[in-house]
């Protein structure tokens, strides 16, 4: 991995910098973009974090995530250094119109065909951008405070299922060895990422377990769960609680696909389709007038429960070697 | 780390080696145990390997398992260097009577106050027996082959929760990065790991989940979950389903111990605890008579579960901060 000697350059010479990320962030683009800014200061610059959707609950523990702001000054943009993160476009970080600023850089691991950018550094077969700003960080030649080592660690192990996915190479865990030796702390931050939930959604998860059914669907296995409203109050939680709760039935070796159908009025369900391997669920969402990728996708449908939960085991059998 | 000059001068002399591990094993028992087996098979030895409840379902993937027996030749081990790993008494691996080898070894990585073994080799700081077979294999000059690789990787990947744990240091990333380079597949193994549950362990979970109550201990909030012997009847399972069960409930923010007692016999539990940050449940465990780490400990006990739940939870109180 080699960093753009311009990139370097311009970090170096220039004095103001907005370091910008993506909508919905997660771990990746919020601890890239937080441990680039920590870096940057400890250079004397002057530096401003936009993330348009803020610091979610979950990653309220990163520290300085409160560098983090959730508007734009567009105007004074013009005279600073624009750095996209784990991103490569403005419409990826919420913005529409023409954005001007002094020089634009991206630093993103994403494959991409846009051309946003002074310099573009983009390195698709990297697991992290977190992975890109240790490198930075390395060139630059800064002091990794445990505050950066802890921001970077969970950027990488975020987008690594925490070292659990086919990315997870050597190179990810020397990084993170030399990001434990700064300071970061491999038990605490997985207490914060995985041991924080609340009683209430743990309860919803219990209910939605027992609803479990496993269904053929020609050679697949269809593992379908569902979420009443009913569930929703007796538990005090509501849609909010359920994020990442269709995948847990991939658990099961046999399971091809996952199915949770989420209750949203009487008779108004929301499905999120989980598959695992080749299994294209998109092609499935797409009948239901619903969208998606290959293994993550969803629709909203009006109807008795029991038929359409028939329909979709069908549409499975048929579409979803497709 | 010193691996023993006598462990090493033995490893080589001799000819004749049976390794064992615990009863109940999970990944890093018999990982460590396999790997092992391998490296003094490419030393040319003969070697065989005894677990008495052999090679759980979830751990069949482990290249070379069927190297294990669930059978001991007790006569035979007279000529025999016996190896205990990941334990440190002869009734850890299922004996209870005198057990005569020609030579015995203690490999392990558990605090003991035993003193089985004419070489003991116990680094109670060490977060896995496995991470002490790498560095044995280096003082040995042997190559680390792919299988070698892959089982020490589980090894040690299970005892530190996949890196999720608070044991999980810098040598332990620096030492599974060394693995991957020689073979090992993080992706592959968290496959196998974490999304090959079988239905009837998936149930299992379900109706140990149902049991969860939250207890106050003092500041402290204690999970209590149960697995009784009708649900191993109702859902077709056994003990090797509940491995990591007992951490399940940790994902729950206010909770600091997670207990999960297990029926063994009409009246007879094994608990496993399981604890987050300082609290300690080694000090408990060994106020019935069991043991373990700080934040991993376990014991068996008979008696009424109500009065045992009362007793822990008043025992965690008292010595969960020591």
């Amino acid at each position: 991995m080699k960093v753009p000697e311009r990139l370097i350059q311009i970090l170096r010479s220039e004095k103001h910098f907005t370091i910008a990320s993506h909508i919905n962030p997660e771990g990746d683009a919020i601890g890239s973009a937080i441990a680039l800014a920590l870096v940057l200061k400890r250079l004397d610059k002057d530096v401003s974090v936009y993330i348009r959707d803020g610091v979610p609950e979950i990653y309220k523990f990163l520290p300085h995530c409160d560098i983090v702001e959730d508007t734009l000054d567009v105007g004074s943009l013009q005279k600073r250094v624009l750095i996209i993160v784990d991103c490569n476009e403005p419409k990826r970080i919420g913005f529409e119109g023409e954005l001007k600023c002094k020089t634009s850089i991206v630093i993103d691991h994403h494959e991409t065909r846009k051309d946003y950018g002074d310099i573009r550094w983009i390195e698709p077969a990297c697991a992290a951008t977190g992975l890109m700003i240790y490198y930075l960080i390395k060139e630059l030649r800064v002091v990794i405070t445990p505050d950066i080592a802890t921001n970077l660690y969970v950027a990488i192990a975020v987008d690594t299922g925490t070292f659990r996915y086919e990315n997870t190479t050597s190179e990810v865990f020397r990084t993170v060895a030399d990001l434990v030796d700064k300071g970061a702390s491999p038990g605490w931050i997985a207490i914060n990422l995985y041991e924080s939930w609340s009683t209430k959604r743990f309860n919803l998860l219990r209910e939605m377990l027992n609803t479990l059914e496993i269904h053929n669907s020609g050679p697949l296995k269809v593992a379908i769960t569902v979420i009443t409203e009913d569930m929703f109050k007796k538990t005090g939680t509501d849609a909010s609680d359920t994020e990442d709760f269709s995948n847990v039935p991939r658990i099961l070796k046999e399971v091809d696909v996952s199915v949770l159908f989420r209750q949203d009025g009487p008779n108004k369900w929301k499905a999120s389709m989980r598959s695992k391997g080749d299994v294209n669920v998109a092609t499935v969402a797409k009948e239901f007038g619903g969208g998606g990728h290959r293994n993550a996708a969803g629709f909203i449908t009006e109807g008795d429960l029991e038929k359409i939960k028939a329909e979709v085991i069908d549409k499975i059998k048929r579409l979803g070697n497709n």
